[in-house]
């Protein structure tokens, strides 16, 4: 068998070898055993943020997307009215559910090139009245931009309307700080900068607005309010939890705080991030984003200009020697993304650049660069 | 560190090693090797039931409710009529989320000793022409009732209105025949008679009525129609699988296959049945159903009616030895509950029965016989 990939995408991603082994016993979701498991998780995730004073945390089976469209049908009444910050795909998609949902929804557009305004969003909240809440990404890993979070934050809080923060793919990686930053819900997932693997997601509430929740959502499995209160009641899930991505978590969540937590953890990204800058700079590659708002998870490149290239080969090709890149998400550009989450450092990332100089050799590609200076 | 506890439980459940190991590796979600793995995934679930040629089958993240919550908001339009076969705490939580989606609900009841009646059924079909669906469970896992499927399944047929199986803890075990069987969504979950670990379920959907289904869910997440035509197109998941989840599933249903299938398995578990049955009542303990309507699954015994006896304590006694037992989910007797199901066989059950013997024991009671005669 071959040796495992290396997956530089925004997860699921690579993962250690002792976090993978957590997954080798059986755990009954109604055991006191895994009810500890599942209340350190929540005691370790409360930390990462310095949240443990003003919310709770509230872990939900299935994918990210899942827990974004729990915290929206949790936190958002029934009539509410929801303000996107949209500068890219994961925004789009917070819309559509937001609206698919039923709850009235108003996008604000930005260029995906571009962080979302904290100004631009002032002068909506100050026009328009009848918006209860605010989502925003955090970093849009559709182009990898880092949003204002602080000054968006800044902005809600001001306006006292509820603020949502989907922190995905930040959550971990990117500081965020619960006592200074005031939101109602941040969403993230296992399988993220946490390096856990996929399966659930976990969502921040803050405990002012909790009670107000109840009720709320129109989805039973997507109810946080009654997952919550079933959990503080039983210490157990309220349907079948997915106990090996649980306890891979936890195993996770100790790797990350032996490392260091948050501030160790953005440390090698951002080395990764540099390293994967020099190296795909030395063959030609350009950056879609400016680096001023580009955040050390993922970094979408312009596709080479020669006209031998072609993704789905390019993809190959790297992967043929070991690494799996992920496709560009713009819409108007050719693209491709590099991740620089998981668990490696910047040996990988060499590697990774290594493959892809001899990915563009086989291709018959002499350059990374651009057909026109992006 | 302890020996893994054996999981008598209806989910999760103990597993081989053979499909923990399979979770070893890390998988990009994008990547054609992964997609290969759900393609046989969904090929080997058709084949159990033999709906290669009737049906198409959607894995959905998440717990086995959110399958059955996305199946009941994607195939029933907004304005339908759902009735619910209700003999159970599973028929109860489906009933509930209809109608927090917003769909008419109507619950016919049933005694929780008994079987849900297809006459009744016929008697309220032909009564009230605004019902649409049909929702019954399989096996009801609340008390452990097989619930007379066919006959159902006739009735709705000549009724012609859809019919939705919640199969959760049957599937794979009891007998169904989609060729044979008429119905437009079938629910079942990875971590249960196929015993894969928990984290994800999947939906069969009969093709005649897939089309209709474009746009009816409210959710973004569960909506198993986006969910199949984007797998359809480019072989992926809409939002991010349960990777490790998925490939465990791949490896436990190879096992399955090699067992000789569902007949195989539900021989086995047939067996193991047996040997509780013996077992306990030979220890005085007496089940809750007539054995003529309990399904080989899980079984429900009474509560001894010794004084000493207490739930928490009979738990943890039998836990010390090494075995996890599942509380009753009756709302009117004390009962506790026994599970046929996972990677074990009669030498497991007879070791869990002179656990139970031993909790007795140790507890000072004399006998596992009920205080009142069921
Ligand atoms: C910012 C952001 N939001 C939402 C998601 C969706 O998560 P999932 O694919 O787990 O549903 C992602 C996934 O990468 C993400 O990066
Ligand atoms: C018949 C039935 N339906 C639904 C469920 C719910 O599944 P989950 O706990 O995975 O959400 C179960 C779980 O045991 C079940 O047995």
């Amino acid at each position: 068998m071959d040796r495992d990939k290396i997956l530089l995408t925004p997860g699921p991603l690579t993962t250690t070898l002792r976090t993978k082994l957590a997954m080798l016993r059986d755990w009954g979701s109604w055991d006191s055993d895994f009810n500890e498991v599942t209340a350190r998780v929540r005691r370790s995730l409360l930390k990462i943020i310095h949240a443990e004073d003003t919310h709770v945390v509230v872990p939900l089976q299935g994918s990210g997307t899942f827990s974004v469209e729990a915290a929206v049908a949790t936190l958002v009444p029934r009539d509410g009215h929801v303000l996107v910050l949209d500068n890219g795909a994961y925004c789009k998609r917070a819309a559509r559910l937001t609206t698919l949902m039923g709850r009235r929804c108003t996008i604000v557009s930005f260029d995906e090139a571009e962080q979302v305004s904290a100004q631009v969003l002032d002068d909506q909240l100050a026009a328009d009245a009848s918006i209860t809440h605010v989502v925003m990404i955090h970093c849009e890993t559709g182009a990898g931009v880092w949003n204002p979070l602080p000054q968006v934050a800044e902005v809600c809080a001001r306006h006292r309307r509820g603020l949502i923060i989907d922190a995905m793919s930040s959550f971990g990686a990117l500081p965020i700080d619960a006592r200074e930053i005031r939101f109602d819900a941040l969403v993230a997932a296992s399988g993220k900068c946490l390096e856990g693997v996929p399966g659930m997601g976990f969502v921040f509430i803050r405990k002012k607005v909790l009670d107000r929740c109840a009720g709320q959502s129109q989805s039973l499995a997507m109810d946080l309010h009654d997952q919550h209160v079933y959990m503080e009641k039983t210490g157990q899930w309220r349907f079948t939890p997915p106990t090996h991505v649980v306890v891979a978590l936890a195993e996770a969540i100790a790797q990350f705080e032996e490392e260091g937590g948050q501030p160790a953890r953005l440390a090698r990204y951002t080395r990764n991030y540099h390293a994967l800058i020099d190296g795909m700079s030395r063959l030609g590659f350009m950056p879609f984003l400016d680096p001023g708002i580009q955040a050390p998870i993922i970094v979408t490149f312009h596709a080479p200009g020669d006209p031998s290239y072609e993704f789905k080969a390019f993809y190959q090709a790297a992967r043929k020697h070991g690494f799996i890149l992920y496709p560009g998400k713009l819409t108007q550009i050719e693209t491709f993304r590099v991740g620089c989450i998981g668990a490696i450092g910047p040996n990988e990332i060499e590697q990774a650049v290594h493959a892809v100089a001899l990915a563009l050799e086989e291709m018959g590609i002499a350059s990374g660069e651009p057909a026109i200076n992006g």
